[in-house]
């Protein structure tokens, strides 16, 4: 256990230097939104999504550099998108991880195009996957175009409307309502938690090269990833430690939020959690390989008490 | 004249079918920010950026489909941007085009994802040009792949930091300030305005095979028509008729508002205007083939009376 923390910390360290380098640079007539971009990505976190990515690009054996642009566009998708949560009009959250919130600092009209442009500059950076200021255009092979071409569109379907941003809405429609399904509560997390877990993990087996049905089976791998880690969430808040956890226990109940664990009970949420954890280290054990530390980060993100 | 407009509308009404078949179906969880998204797209407008793409990928003998989702794109993209200037933290605009503005609608809540989710989709709308689907890739060039990423770059390109979110920073910030210079004031035009113009107009001649330096003066063509725009709205601010414009002339000057005309005077910015569109009818001519209706409808853009 001390040595996976060693070598997490040493591999958010590497993931940190390749965002960095997508990065703009401050400077220009637009240098403020510049800024503000900068800001909200160094931010810090986990950098788990470019992690998964990288680590289930190298279970399929891959070894190239075109993961990188992936890897920092994702993290800006996922930065966008804690940018706007934050603002006034949405979650009005002053601080986050114990530093201001981008509208905070810049303003309401520099957080609203700061998180813009990092979307926008998402894309931008993961197109830079393609060769195209190649000079030997005959070196390249259609099948090579076409796998990255097929992350690009796992990217923008993950990110959208039938994904994360359609998982928001939901989630903001439940909010305004008194109840919820069983059915609802597992579209909010599955589009807006485990999608963008199922675009790093898919991503990274497109660009190895996986086939059609691996990437299917990473992509329910991910998906119990994500709903995992929100059913913990939700029992944390029933169980979990106060000071541990850094938020008061039993939230959800006092602000009458419906979760898995109040729509389905403490033992059976729990039961849930083991069935889609082990499910999906199996999925991950079936491709072989060397994927230790792929399997314990899996595991500490579900198996976690804060 | 008459028949230019007759044109006009016939291809407006193709343009309205060619978009309306990219949008998303109203249903499912994240129905609202879908509702909210094909509100804000089918609020009108000259449809003027998918029309240049169309034209100028004819001009150069395009006759595919594959112009038709970048096309969708391109509006959604424009469209987006003005959701979001509409917001109350930006302009804060009740009214467009005599209708109510998206968060008016749907809530301020909305209208920031929807503004999100359309920039999202844009991406994801442009990357179907890709064949990724296809059963025979053995059929595919890597030619034509190569022509797709490069549409797809300057499309991102040209409405990021670089492009328009540079130059709506840029404008924000000049707001703000007693003195503005002319570098500055074209920084902004370019960047706010002209930006999707040439993306417009370069993705159609990227994506008709049209060689780099083709590309090169299709940019500088779409620069002269943005700029010649953006002074000619000067112009008419200062000569205009109120009736005709739908504004109170002399707004800019009353609201200590620095322009080119400001800047430069009446008469240089009516000879800039005047260089400016015959130099882009200059280079269109240059390419030779049928481009009656592009010269006229650029002509008709930059020396409109309202």
């Amino acid at each position: 256990m001390e040595d996976f923390q060693k070598i997490l910390k040493t591999k958010v360290f590497e993931i940190e230097k390749i965002i960095g380098a997508y990065l703009p640079k401050e400077e220009g007539f637009q240098r403020k939104v510049l800024e503000a971009m900068n800001y909200s990505v160094l931010a810090g976190g986990k950098r788990l999504r470019p992690m998964l990515m990288q680590e289930t690009y190298r279970l399929f054996g891959g070894r190239g550099k075109e993961i990188e642009p992936f890897m920092a566009a994702l993290e800006m998708i996922h930065t966008y998108s804690l940018v706007h949560d934050d603002l006034p009009a949405m979650d009005n959250d002053d601080y986050r991880r114990g530093r201001k919130t981008t509208h905070v600092v810049y303003g309401e009209a520099f957080a609203i195009l700061a998180g813009d442009a990092l979307l926008n500059f998402a894309f931008e950076t993961a197109l830079k996957a393609f060769p195209i200021q190649t000079e030997e255009p005959e070196r390249l092979r259609v099948e090579q175009l076409l796998g990255i071409a097929k992350a690009m569109e796992v990217l923008a379907v993950k990110a959208g409307i039938y994904g994360m941003i359609g998982g928001q809405t939901a989630d903001i429609e439940a909010e305004g309502s008194n109840s919820i399904t069983t059915e609802q509560l597992l579209f909010i997390h599955e589009n807006k938690t485990a999608a963008l877990i199922q675009a790093a993990m898919m991503i990274g087996a497109i660009l190895a090269g996986a086939g059609v049905g691996e990437v299917q089976r990473i992509e329910k791998c991910a998906y119990n990833i994500g709903i995992a880690f929100q059913i913990q969430d939700d029992i944390l808040d029933v169980i979990g430690n106060q000071e541990e956890l850094g938020k008061p226990i039993g939230s959800d109940e006092k602000n009458h939020k419906q979760t898995y664990v109040t729509l389905n009970g403490l033992e059976e949420s729990k039961e849930q959690v083991q069935k889609l954890s082990e499910e999906a280290v199996q999925i991950i054990d079936s491709f072989g390989g060397d994927s230790m530390f792929l399997k314990e980060l899996i595991l500490s993100l579900i198996h976690r008490n804060k």
